[in-house]
């Protein structure tokens, strides 16, 4: 059996991975480019928070650091719409108690490496940045940031969870033949912001929601942390009439901000050293194949199948991914030349799916969330499956809240769910009979 | 103005280029990883014939070496198809006149870098492989393969010229954010096999015809050679019923090819032999963008769009982004802040329509040439085109004999001609009136 292990990265997915591992008895170790972030101050506008939900849940609970974690993680029952007009709706995002979580990024990666050093069997090593993995000799190359020394590691498994920009991948696309590869950025950016806590650390808008300013070609959000502040993203094009490239002096931000989230602006005392001391980042989706190599070199999280942020899924999808493949280790024996060809062949289609419905849902939540139509085709969908939850899931909870429905089976569910739906949506006057027997056999009648 | 330009690569489109910029008035250093291609033996199965056409022609008219050229080019006017019973057929490439002309690859670019040199501005750098290109400083850093000596070169502009795996565009890929990148290979590989000469250096079968063994997933080409052999190529997928992988021993392939294609094989004697030390390849499409970078660093050729070869348009793009560049080199008087930009716009969807029609055209070629009714469509099509030429250029023409129409508008145009084909096609006893006045009018009635 193989025992030893190489990890190529200490991120979210790197970390939980050599838990799951060391748990079976492997010895681990994890090569990660950056220094220890427990012990280094992280950097303005990257602090990043995460939607975590069920599918990421399910991967914590597999090592068992749930609890842990629910420490510091704030449940956010829905989407709380602030229009340009002042007016504020709260659309719940499922049924009364389910939510998703707003954690800080930082905090549950430091967490998991704080577990992951508590195991006996994993090492992780800081600094040190992969310039080539070698699947023929099983041997990683890593120079030190620091010091510039060389290191190279043999191991029995390699795993690339070195994120959308993954080293370990970079080099399975130079030296293997018919690597497939796509990498496709959107046309908008994103820039963080902050709104700070009130008076003794309290919140300045409702806490338990994920706040939306929805205006058509662009949006911002917030996302609650422990300490009463909310972190703000702006999703914006590049280019064009409302876009990045537009706002280039104090003036531009301020009008530009008075104009569309003109309730959000009293909040926001230092937006304009904000607006320009922190980067304006790019959204990157990833899709390549294959994911596995000899049964020996393996891609994972981001690595493999790198999404944007809409659906909240990169950190519950990469989590799965170790859920997964822990699944297969016991299935399988520990026998890797079936785990892995496995592991690629259920995960593939899946990320492909993450992928295409997190663009997908960039539309919904800038354009969609504001348009009334949307909301009482939400409202009739949430109806049926009140009464008939055997029979309709909506898309949002069926990824969301249903780890046993598979991203691919979710896709095409939902797909054919908006077929039907924009049949009831041309039913004549569905305004007014939204919630009547007319309208629910109809959805049976296509079901 | 800017006046010493770097290329990396010496292939076909980068001496090419050279020339173009050199007659110009530019001095050009070109960087090439290969050693001199002129004083060493090329590796077998790897000699590739080209076919040559009208884009590529005019490519060549333009540095004034396309008479050079005809001398070692043999005209092909058509396909000629081997159906697996023995029968055979040709099918005109167009109108009596019309051929594309064969090419070796190797001759061509011996022959572009002979002129090359003799141009006063031009130096060719050999086995000088690019490990960076630093668009901020505007420098090409270079191994030599040979001495392992390192080389700094600053210019005022760099083109990447170095072909579907290009060192300059990874460069690109990795030091620029929002960089577009897609590689895509096809299900299928290919071989490259030998029909020698017959006695006293005669041609073994019709000379002036691209040989074709259609078979539906898979095909056999041939092209001829002055020296009287032709080179054929066997395209066949990687896996699958038919496929290379289950062409393992010398009794597979003998059996393979007596079935498939039993009047070629006595026609090629080492066969078994050139089957196992050949190697099998793999066919990439490579879409990127941008291709210019701060108006100093461009891509072009496959370095920018790199194809698969069945529509035969691999050089011939090559060498029409030379000419568009020549153009647009005069047409702004050496501005390349408007040069550059210009050439993106216009070759970017061209680059792209050429991929997307090669694509397409792999499977007219192994499966449609068979096809008695697309044959049938063919047929029409010309006799259309013979009384209208105005009203209508069949697709094959509009890419290989008309370089006045932009791929882009050949690809778009030759979708609403098939559109319109299938309804002509779908006339009832279409094959008894196919040449009547009712069918022309009713395409007529369409266009």
């Amino acid at each position: 059996m193989n025992k030893n292990v190489n990890i190529i990265g200490a991120g979210l997915v790197g970390s939980l991975l050599s838990i799951y591992l060391a748990k079976k008895g492997y010895k681990v170790n994890i090569y990660e480019r950056r220094p220890d972030m427990r012990k280094t101050k992280m950097s303005a506008g990257k602090s990043i928070n995460l939607a975590l939900s069920d599918r990421g849940w399910r991967g914590l609970e597999g090592v068992g650091i749930a609890d842990d974690v629910r420490k510091i993680a704030i449940p956010m029952y829905g989407r709380f719409i602030h229009n340009r007009d002042g007016s504020t709706a709260f659309q719940p995002y499922g049924k009364k108690e389910q939510a998703i979580y707003s954690v800080s990024r930082a905090e549950i990666n430091m967490k998991l490496m704080d577990l992951a050093e508590r195991e006996a069997g994993v090492k992780i090593h800081f600094n040190e940045r992969c310039t080539a993995v070698d699947r023929v000799k099983m041997e990683a190359s890593f120079v030190n940031e620091e010091n510039k020394s060389t290191t190279v590691s043999s191991s029995d498994l390699i795993f690339g969870a070195d994120g959308a920009f993954a080293a370990s991948r970079l080099n399975m696309q130079l030296n293997n033949d018919r690597f497939e590869y796509n990498q496709h950025y959107i046309s908008a950016g994103y820039k963080e912001l902050i709104i700070p806590p009130g008076e003794g650390g309290s919140f300045l808008m409702e806490k338990n929601a994920l706040h939306i300013w929805p205006r058509g070609s662009f949006m911002m959000i917030a996302l609650p942390n422990p300490d009463g502040n909310f972190t703000c993203t702006l999703f914006l094009p590049f280019e064009g009439e409302k876009s990045f490239e537009k706002l280039k002096t104090r003036e531009d931000v301020t009008k530009f901000f008075n104009e569309e989230f003109p309730d959000a602006v009293p909040l926001m005392p230092t937006l304009l050293d904000d607006f320009f001391n922190n980067p304006t980042s790019s959204l990157v989706t990833v899709k390549c194949f294959p994911w596995v190599f000899d049964n020996k070199v393996a891609l994972i999280g981001d690595a493999a199948h790198a999404i944007v942020p809409f659906f909240g899924q990169g950190m519950n999808c990469g989590f799965e991914d170790c859920v997964v493949l822990n699944e297969l280790i016991t299935k399988h024996n520990e026998d890797w030349n079936k785990i892995l060809p496995e592991y690629q062949s259920l995960r593939k289609p899946d990320g492909d799916a993450i992928a295409d419905l997190a663009i997908a849902n960039f539309i919904e939540m800038r354009d969609k969330t504001a348009d009334p139509k949307f909301l009482l085709q939400k409202k009739i969908e949430a109806r049926f499956n009140e009464k008939y939850p055997d029979k309709w899931i909506p898309l949002y909870s069926m990824v969301t809240y249903s780890p046993h429905i598979r991203y691919s089976t979710a896709l095409k569910e939902g797909a054919r769910q908006e077929a039907i739906m924009q049949k009831i949506m041309a039913m004549p006057d569905i305004e007014k009979k939204w919630d009547s027997e007319e309208v629910e056999k109809e959805i049976l009648k296509h079901i």
